[in-house]
C-alpha cells in the first residue's frame, strides 16, 4: 500500500491558488493510518520520550495515535482562546496577518523531552511556534514528525535546529 | 484511580456564568487516558461497528484512540469550513444564533455502523447534530459514547433514539 496514493488534492482549499492536501482518506482506513503511525514513529527513540503533543486538529488525530501506541501522555496545542486553563501563548507571522497558539503551563515540566506531532510540514510557522511553547514550559523538543513534507516551501530551514521526521514528500 | 478527580473545574469558561469540564489532565497522563478508553468502548460490541466518529476537536482525541484500540477507520466531524472535500452539513440551535456541523460525503457508507464520540455530554444539540450526519449518509448510529455527562442539563432527552454510554456524571 503506498500511502501516498490516499493523500486526497483539494484544488482552491482553503482559498484560491492552494492545493489543499487531504489526509482524511488515510485516517477513514485503519490499515493506511496504522502504517502512517508505524512510519511517523520509527526514528525515534521513545524510551527517551516523554510526552506527544500535537498540534490543533489534525494534529491531535496523529499525535493521539502517537501517544497510544507509545503509552505517553498527550499535550494538546490550540488556537489562542481554545485551552480552558492558564497558557503560554506563542505568536507568529502568516503571509497576511498574525497568529496565536497557545498550551496550557502545566503540560510540560523542566527537562522533559517531547516529541511534537502535526499531519503537514508547509513553510513552518506553526511547528517553530510551537516549539518554542515547549521551550517555554522549560521542555526539549526531542523530535519532530509529519505524516507530510511540502518540500518546495522549504520549511524544514524554519526548523534546522530540531530532529525533523516526514514519510510522504511533495 | 478515581477520573472524576482529575477533571478540572475552569470557572467562567468559555463564558461567564459556565463551569467548564478540563479533561486535558485525564489525556496528560497515559494511565488515565488508557482507563477512559476502556471504560467508554465497554458497553459496546466492536465486531459490529465499522467506523468510529468523532467531533471537532476534543471528540477527536476519544475518537481516534478508540478507533486505534479496535482497529477502526475514523470519521472527523467538523464545524463548517473546516473539511477540504464536499460535506453533509446540518445546522443545530445553540442558546444563541446556530452552529452548523460537516462530514465528507465519502465518509460513512450505507449501512455501516457508526460508534459517535465526544468529551462531553451538555444539552445535546451538537451529538444529535452529528447523528444526523451519519443518517444523512445513509448509515447507522449505532451508539454514542462519552467520557462526561453532565446530568443537569439532561442532554440525553435529546438522543432518545440513541443507545448512550457516559462513564463520569455531575
Amino acid at each position: 500500500m503506498d500511502l501516498k496514493n490516499l493523500i486526497r488534492d483539494i484544488p482552491d482549499f482553503p482559498v484560491k491558488g492552494i492545493i489543499f492536501k487531504d489526509v482524511t482518506p488515510v485516517i477513514l482506513d485503519p490499515y493506511a493510518f496504522k502504517k502512517s503511525i508505524d512510519l511517523m514513529g520509527k526514528n525515534f527513540d521513545f524510551s527517551r520520550i516523554d510526552k506527544i503533543a500535537g498540534i490543533e486538529s489534525r494534529g491531535f488525530i496523529f499525535g493521539i495515535a502517537l501517544a497510544n501506541k507509545y503509552n505517553k501522555g498527550f499535550v494538546p496545542i490550540r488556537k489562542k482562546g481554545k485551552l480552558p486553563y492558564k497558557t503560554f501563548e506563542e505568536t507568529y507571522k502568516l503571509e497576511y496577518g498574525n497568529a496565536t497558539i497557545e498550551m496550557h503551563i502545566d503540560a510540560v515540566n523542566k527537562d522533559e523531552n517531547i516529541l511534537l506531532v502535526d499531519d503537514l510540514l508547509a513553510t513552518g510557522g506553526t511547528m517553530n511556534a510551537a516549539a518554542k511553547l515547549v521551550e517555554k514550559s522549560g521542555g526539549k523538543v526531542y523530535g519532530i514528525t509529519f505524516l507530510i513534507e511540502l518540500d518546495f516551501l522549504n520549511g524544514r530551514k524554519k526548523l534546522e535546529n530540531y530532529t525533523i521526521s516526514s514519510i510522504i514528500h511533495f
